[in-house]
């Protein structure tokens, strides 16, 4: 079966929807993990973005890594996950941006070294979700600092509703999403675009 | 070449040893990930584990997580990793466990959902590195208060000469390390066990 097929299923299979927007998929995609699934979504990604000459792919910890991993794997690159720091304890030698936790209501930093990130390279970004863009945006920034070319991103679960997504199109950027959440409710479900 | 064979030489050409102990990795283990090496170096724990029956491998966010999905993949299981929480902030459900980082300098609490382990589970640990142990621990304490069968860890680099992987196998936990370095120095460099 195709992988976004499967991904579908197991979100209507597992996936839980709690109020206050949250959807809670931690049995297969950020805590429990189904490697079989996140291969299978991670080689889906890759093919997507094959050609392009994609030379990182760049993701934010922890949840992000896994599915970073089965990309790059399958676009022979090394993955590359951007740190969490605090804002006020940035070190020399990194590429850093600001973002905002609406998970946690926090603000940290993301933190890159300039070893691994600049200008001769071409990313792919990644992340097990998109929702309001801010992880997304965090990295854009990364990737602009360095002077990376960035090609796309590709995202396991995307809440389309939430805008963030489309916005980052209107400006410009490709964004793969295996799968789309057109709206989700505690009594209804879960509706894909 | 054998995934030891690999890793150790990857070490002695990419690994740089600092002051205070430190041996940097990040070029291809904890920060950028090279992961057909670390798909090498999955594959042979899980080869050592194999026929025991695991039913979890559980690693600790974030530098275990790429590790350990290769580990379960090849053991054909879901990967779990704990989560860092602060410790003054643990939620109902989850089993949790204090721990101290020595390269960080703080204290912090392991959280597993008890949703996803359990005394029906047959759990390898695993993860990036082994110096003192003090991972570890964390996490043979929460397979307990689960109730979980641990079957040993499987590690990537274990700094044998810090003792904290011989006084966990003294308390009778198999332990596999994929490279063992006897000792390391920013001048003469890493010797291997």
């Amino acid at each position: 079966m195709a992988a976004l097929q499967l991904l579908e299923e197991r979100i209507r299979k597992d996936g839980k929807v709690f109020p206050g927007d949250v959807l809670k998929v931690d049995s297969f995609l950020n805590h429990q993990l189904d490697t079989e699934l996140l291969e299978a979504v991670g080689a889906e990604i890759a093919a997507r973005f094959s050609g392009l000459g994609v030379t990182k792919v760049l993701t934010t910890e922890a949840s992000g890594i896994a599915i970073a991993c089965f990309v790059a794997k399958y676009l022979h690159c090394p993955a590359l996950f951007a740190k969490k720091a605090k804002t006020a304890n940035i070190a020399d030698g990194v590429w850093s941006a600001n973002a905002h936790s609406y998970t946690h209501n926090n603000d940290y930093t993301m933190v890159v070294s300039k070893e691994y990130l600049g200008g001769h390279d071409t990313v792919l970004l990644t992340d097990d979700f998109l929702a309001n863009g801010c992880a997304l945006r965090a990295l854009l920034e990364i990737c602009k600092k360095a002077g990376a070319k960035v090609v796309g991103a590709g995202i396991a679960i995307e809440k389309e509703y939430q805008g963030g997504g489309n916005e980052l199109r209107a400006e410009g950027l490709r964004i793969e999403s295996m799968a789309r959440i057109a709206s989700m409710d505690a009594e209804d479900g879960i509706s894909f675009c």
